[in-house]
Order: structure tokens, then C-alpha cells, then sequence
């Protein structure tokens, strides 16, 4: 088997060293590649910049089809390298693929640009809109191959945006984002645009990642993994010379507060959130990790059950990794150690009270995996001292039925305070790849929760604005143009109109 | 004369240790006074960010009018402690109140809470909408005590995003900032808004910031100044357990190009570029620090000589305050070792060419003050090189009549690059309050060059989306609900509306 190169714009190119997966032997990225890789993302940023949001999404077309046209390879070595089952792959190829039809259509409607006009008699002529920031650095997620990884939401929203990007594929599915990255190659050939605006390294180790968001010419990070991997790149990124953001998706627990009548009355529910602690085998950033239970000893005893018998239903089901797996496993046995667990790798609940709880705060810490700790609680400040014990979230649920109202309006604040995004019903698991959704949260979920990972508005995250003042109408971007050449909705003094100025 | 207090959530307090102006005695904030200021803002956080966008313009209307009642004592303060003119307290403290002027409209109009509805039969139903960050320290503005200070544009779209605010007063004018915050303190009890929204601690050293920036209630920060603090307060912000956003304007040398035509022709150019230049004693952020000439030989030097006779009709103007002149003078100094300077403390210019700029790139470093240096080049490649060499920048001017257009349209990416807005005509002082400006450029000139901190969209600083997933109706924040009761444009399904759903 040859060499798997690693890709530096447009070119693929092998170095000194190689690391050896059961999928083949790799060629190690080193500094100079990622220096080259850098100098030809900067060299070639411009010129992406400037094409229009129709080439860009033209672009991203052309990527679904080389995409679709390897599907099959791309889905043997998702199955290969992550131990997932193929309808799962087959599932997470569907969204990369949608997420990217997402993005198209963000881009042909173009007011992402957010063009605002001041033009009046008398004063400056002041235009702005939205600019790509510059090359960014994407680090593929172990959890996701395809939708959070090599042509996930980060890459994808960076190219929308107009950047560069450059990935650095997991350690656990370099063979999978190889396959990817071809597809991406492939659709920047046919696009004819700049070989420079996409390379792809692979290594082992942090050294790589390190090289990466320290290089001067980087603007940006994309990060979805554990609150340490983005913690380390988020310090390095703020203590260089140049401070560049990151934005680290870094999980949480995702509490799930369930109310007096809902805990009595709805009977499902118990297979509803052992599905979605099981689901995907407990791998996404949204697995709820606890339950916050409010409601008489008998009515929660009733409800613990109900969810022992479902936990013991569930088969298990591979973890993504190994060594996920063993991390899952220790943690998973401290918890054994330390309170009541029913079930164990398949899937497991903890169970303890909200004295107990509050007295072990380490607890909440999140056990990467399909388990859930179940907390009971007599009172609603109870929940309350939980809530406010807690960091930051991604998702906090407060489920209850029409009669839980005054007390899922007293929670609102505090679930407002910790969390990205609210639920009232369903589970957390389930990202919508929508303009609505919040995929972020206060801090340690994400390090910038003004910014969502997930749905179009992720593009923001590598926009910043330009104002021009003054400008001759032929040097201003079409976009800011006196007779709207793309039609867009501009604000015009003020005002929305799609009407030239 | 009594001891001026400090004002914590509503209540004047004093403190063991004081410092003295000439103005009077001072008592300073302490660790404690933080700590109390914050724990207020928590607690009165919720309140205030759920009133409406009405009841908070109305806030900002009320302060309007405290600030106009006390306008002859505010304007006497900021005469006395900063050696700036009437004329120029007058002209700023008018530049104040339509600055809150400018965010009333906007809390009135009040679609910057951004509201995005996706609701379909068969899918969650998912809306998100801007929620204030929580409590805010503004660190008060050296060279604009009233419209970069205690009730300046980041206290004001601080406020109006629904965000307490604890200022620290600048200690060039802490009597001014107290006159100014007894008009918000007045403003928050005639509106009934709790106390807690609003402190105002002062004190001589470092040492209050950086109690105001470590403390663990703080969510943001805004400031104005150097880059030594800016930078400083960032880091900081950066390395507490939670990293919190540091909005820090530390101002740049605005570099302005002119074009061989532009150069040729236009004759009041000289004259325009001195008055901006010498503008408030060259004590605004966008001041021109460089003037890169293209053109012949001859051509540059009538026009140096235009530059030399206004430098020599300018009057002496006074700094805001002694230490700032103290410091001009030493850099002024320096360059006049280094290189030809033209003019002295009232207005100066230094000359050199491209060449030697290019071997002295510390020539580029900010001289605060009315001072520009001014660098002749033959050639476009060497306007080039000159650009590339320098740091990020507020404002970037690329002055040309309709012949140099080619010119400019080359230096263009080179602009988009550096700064955060462009000008093509005039000069860059004079930052118009609008929605379309842009105020922040690439570091070094701001930390965050993906937010304004002149104009309305200074507020998005203040704010972060939270989405609420199959939220009962009553319990959604107004601005969500399906009746769409605050009449605002929202995205509902991808498309822009006032309907309800």
C-alpha cells in the first residue's frame, strides 16, 4: 500500500516521517508543511475573497457530487476506522451532505453580507458589510468523521465565508477525512479556484495542531472535542503576538429538568431519555448526562424504574474509539464506586439525591458515553442550587406539562444564564441544521457563546466588517453597489429595501 | 470640601483611603467596593434584562434629560480637570447625548434582538433571539471624558443591550465622571430600574481594573486607550478560569495614501490633511499618523511645502492632560533625532521616503498627538511594501482622483486587509454615529475587530443568541412569541416578516 500523503494546496506531498494505522501509513505533516500550507492559504485568500457568493456556492455544489461520487469509499473507511455501524455513517454522510446544501443556499440568497448603507445630502457616504477573515485552521471531531470533521460545519462554513482552510484530521479516522479531503481537492480543481484555499495534514501527535494555530498567517480556529484539546489551543491562540479566536465546542452535560407533572404523567418519557442517552452510543455534544428529577419519593421511585427497565433493554453498541471506550469505562467505575449505577457499557444510569449531589459536586463532570446521572429532588430550590452549582451549557432542558408552568417560568433565568439553548420538550440530542438553531453555550461549552457551531449563522464566526466611505461606485464590492446588483435586502438609512442607493 | 464617593448599586460610599486632584478628595474603590458592585449587578442582571426595549429607552431618554440639567456643572468639570477648550466640551458633550440618542432609536426599532423563527409541522419548533451577556466594565477614555467615558458609547450600548454597568472613572477627569454618574445614578431611580445596574468606582492606580476584569461575576469589558492597557486588561480577561470577551480599542496611525493625481491636483489637500492631523490636538484615535505620497519628486516637495506653510499657521492647542503633552513631546523628540521634522508642540510633521521608512519601521509606532509623518514614494510597489509592513489599523484612506483609480483599485485588498474601514475622500477624524460605521480594525487596533465600538452595532458586543426549542408561548420572551406583540421583522422560515407565527 502506498504512502497517504498529506495534501498542501493541490499538491500531495510525502515527508521524512509516517505513522501507522490498520488503514495504512501516513505521511506526517511537520512544521514546513504547515508553513507552506499557511503561505499558500494567505497567497491564495484574496482572490478567494473576492469571488462571488455564486462561485462559492457553485463550489460547494460541485463538493456534494465529488462527495456522492465517493460515497462508497468514504463509508468503507467511516466503518473501517471508527467502529460505527454503516447506517450511522450512512445517516452522518446525509447531514454533511445537507449542512453543505445548507450553506448553497445561504450563499444564493447572499444577506449574510449584511450590506448597511448610510447615504445622505450633505455627509460622508458610509457602506459596510460583512469580509472573510483569512485562513482557518479546522480540527476534526472523534465523534463525528464526516459532519464535524474534513467537510463538516467548519470547513464548510469557512468556505462559504470566503476563507481558506486548513484541516488537521483526527488521529482516529485519518483514512476518512484522506478520502474526504480527495473530494474537496477534487471540487476546488473543477471550480477553478486557488489550490491554496484548502490543505489537509494528518500526524499523531499535538505538535501539529501547536504548528498550526501558532503560525502567523492563521485568523481563525474551528474546534469541536473535550474542554482540554480546547482549552490548550483557545490559550495558545490568545497568547500569541497576534491574538486569533477560537472557537472550541468543548460538550457539556446538558441537564434535562424534569417537572412534577411530566414526571408523573408522562409515560414515555423514560424510553425518551434512555434513547437519547443511548443514542449514537452516548458520543454527541448534546448526550443529556443529567437528570433532574422534582417530584414525590414515590413518583420518582415510579420513574427510576421505568428507567432501569429501559436501560436494560439497550444492546450494546460500539463506542467510536477504543480509547473512548476505556475513558468511558474508568470514569464509569468511579461513578460505580461512589454512588448507585444500574447497567454498565451499553448503557447506564447513576442515581443519587440532591442533598448527595450538591455535596459531590464532581459528579456533573461529564462521562463521555451512554450514562446519565439521575438526581432526586424534593423541592424546587433544590433544582435551583443544582442549576446554580453548574457551569455552562449547551443545552439545558426544563420539561414539564401546562401544569409545571409557574415552575418552569421561575427556572427560565437560570437555564437562560447556563445555556445556549432551551428545551421544553424532547431530548437534546438532534442538532437542527437551521438559521434557529444555538449550537453553544457560556463558557466551558464553547469558548465564545456569541457564536453557534451548527446552522448557517456558523458563518459569522469567520466574517468581520468592512466600512467604506466615500468609495467610487466601481471600486465598492457588488454588494454595496448603488444599484444592488445581487438584489440583496440592504439597510438603506435605516431602512430594509432591496430598492439601489 | 467634602470626600466625592464612590456610587455602589445606588449608594454613595466612602472608603478608608482617598486620592487628591485639584478638583478635590477622592475616595478609592477597594476590592471590596468590587466585589459588592458585581454581586449587585448579578442580582439586578435578570430584572434588567427583562425589560422591554421600551422601558429601556425610556431609561436612556430620562438620562438624556439628567445630563442636560447638569450640563453647565458637567461642562465646567471637564474644563477644569482636562485644559480642553468650551467649545470642545460642548461639541463632545453634544456628541454624548445623540450618541443615546441614536440607541433609543435603535431600542425602539429593536430588530438588533436579531429574532429567528424555524416552525414547520414535523419539526421542533426552534427560535432564537439576542439576550444581554450580563454585567460590563467601561473603563473611561483618556482623551473623550464624556462620549468615550462614564456615559460614552460602550456604557450606553452596554445599558441598552440590557447589561449592568460598573465604570471605572479615567483618573485625568474623575470629577467630570462623577458629575456624569450622578446623572445615570438619578436616571436609574427616576426609571425605578434597580440600583444594581449601575456603579461608578474610581481609584489612581491599576489595581481597581484589574480587581473590575478578574472578578468572576464580570461577563465583557470596554475599553479605550493604549495599547499597553488594552492589551494588558485582554490578557488578563483571558487567562481567568472563564475567559471573558475584552472589547479594547487602542487606536492606530490611520495611514492615509496619496495618489500621484490626487497629489497633482487637489489644493486644499494640504490644508484638510494639517487641520485632521492637529484636530483636538491630534488626541483622536483616528488621527493620521502617516501620509504616504506617491508622485515625482517635484510634485512631492510643492506639496511638502503646501503641508509646511499650514503647520506653521497653527496655534498652540492644549493635550487633554499634562502627561499626554509630557509624553508626545519625548516621541517627538526621538523622531526629530531620527529624521527632518517641520513644526513643534502645536503641529508637526516629519519627511522621509519610502526607502528609509522601510529600514526604520519603528517610525510607525503611534506618536499621540498632533503629529504625522509624512513618506514620499516613487513607485506603487514601494506604497506597497509600506502598508504591508504596518499593523492592523482603525482607518486606511487611499486618497485619488478619478485618474488614479487603477492605483487604488490595486491597494485595495491591501486596505481590506489592514483596516476596518476605508476611506477614498476626506480625512479620517470625524466617526459618524451610524448603523454602516465601523470602528475597530485588525489587532493591534482592536481586540476584536468582528465588533464596532462607534455606532448602533457597538451593541452586538453586549449580547449572544440563545434559542428555545418547543417553548410553550406564554413563557417565550415577547420578542419570540407568535403574535410577534413588538411588531418586529423577524426571520420566520428563512423569510424576512412582521407576521406572526
Amino acid at each position: 500500500m502506498s504512502i497517504i500523503k498529506n495534501l498542501i494546496a493541490g499538491s500531495w506531498e510525502e515527508s521524512a516521517e509516517t505513522f501507522i494505522t490498520p488503514l495504512g501509513t501516513f505521511s506526517s505533516a511537520t512544521k514546513v508543511a504547515v508553513d507552506r500550507a499557511l503561505i499558500a492559504a494567505k497567497e491564495s485568500f484574496q482572490a478567494f475573497a473576492e469571488t462571488t457568493t455564486q462561485e462559492r456556492a457553485n463550489f460547494l455544489k460541485d463538493l456534494i457530487h465529488c462527495l456522492a461520487a465517493n460515497k462508497d469509499e468514504i463509508i468503507a473507511a467511516y466503518t473501517a476506522e471508527s467502529q460505527l455501524p454503516a447506517a450511522r455513517a450512512d445517516g452522518e454522510f446525509g447531514r454533511t451532505i445537507g449542512q453543505i446544501l445548507r450553506f448553497v443556499e445561504l450563499l444564493e440568497e447572499g444577506n449574510y453580507l449584511q450590506p448597511i448603507i448610510e447615504s445622505k445630502e450633505g455627509t460622508a457616504d458610509l457602506r459596510k458589510m460583512n469580509h472573510p477573515i483569512g485562513p482557518i485552521a479546522v480540527f476534526g471531531a472523534s465523534n463525528f468523521p464526516l459532519a464535524f470533521s474534513t467537510a463538516g460545519g467548519d470547513s464548510i462554513s469557512a468556505f462559504a465565508a470566503g476563507c481558506p482552510v486548513i484541516v488537521k484530521s483526527h488521529p482516529y479516522h485519518p483514512y476518512t477525512s484522506f478520502k474526504v479531503a480527495s473530494a474537496i481537492h477534487q471540487a476546488v480543481m473543477n471550480s477553478g479556484l486557488p489550490a491554496g484555499i484548502f490543505s489537509h495534514l494528518q500526524a499523531e501527535g499535538h505538535e501539529l495542531g501547536q504548528d498550526l494555530v501558532l503560525h502567523p498567517l492563521l485568523k481563525g480556529v474551528g474546534f469541536t472535542g473535550s474542554f482540554k484539546g480546547g482549552k490548550a489551543l483557545y490559550d495558545m491562540a490568545q497568547q500569541r503576538p497576534e491574538p486569533i479566536p477560537v472557537f472550541a465546542e468543548m460538550g457539556s452535560v446538558n441537564p434535562m429538568v424534569i417537572l412534577p407533572h411530566a414526571l408523573a404523567n408522562k409515560e414515555d418519557l423514560a424510553k425518551q431519555l434512555v434513547d437519547s442517552i443511548t443514542l449514537g452510543s452516548g458520543q454527541f455534544c448534546t448526550n443529556p448526562g443529567l437528570i433532574i428529577a422534582l417530584g414525590s419519593a414515590h413518583e420518582r421511585a415510579v420513574f427510576e424504574e421505568a428507567l432501569i427497565r429501559c436501560i436494560q433493554t439497550k444492546e450494546k453498541q460500539p463506542m467510536v474509539h477504543q480509547s473512548i471506550l476505556t475513558q468511558f469505562e474508568s470514569k464509569l467505575n468511579q461513578h460505580q464506586k461512589e454512588l448507585k449505577v444500574v447497567g454498565g457499557v451499553p448503557a447506564a444510569m447513576g442515581f443519587t439525591i440532591a442533598t448527595a449531589f450538591l455535596k459531590n459536586l464532581h459528579w456533573a463532570e461529564e462521562v463521555f458515553g451512554p450514562y446519565s446521572l439521575f438526581i432526586g429532588c424534593e423541592q424546587l430550590t433544590e433544582v435551583e442550587a443544582i442549576l446554580n452549582s453548574l457551569d455552562g451549557q449547551l443545552t439545558l432542558s426544563l420539561i414539564g406539562d401546562d401544569k409545571d408552568h409557574k415552575d418552569v417560568a421561575r427556572l427560565l433565568p437560570l437555564a437562560q444564564e447556563k445555556a445556549g439553548r432551551i428545551l421544553f420538550e424532547g431530548v437534546p440530542t438532534g442538532v437542527a441544521v437551521t438559521q434557529a438553531m444555538m449550537h453553544g453555550g457560556p463558557f466551558p461549552a464553547s469558548t465564545d457563546n456569541r457564536f453557534s457551531a451548527v446552522g448557517t449563522d456558523a458563518i459569522f464566526r469567520w466574517l468581520r466588517p468592512i466600512a467604506y466611505q466615500d468609495c467610487p461606485d466601481a471600486l465598492l464590492p457588488p454588494a454595496l453597489q448603488k444599484k444592488n446588483p445581487l438584489h440583496l435586502s440592504r439597510v438603506v438609512n435605516g431602512v430594509l429595501t432591496k430598492e439601489s442607493q
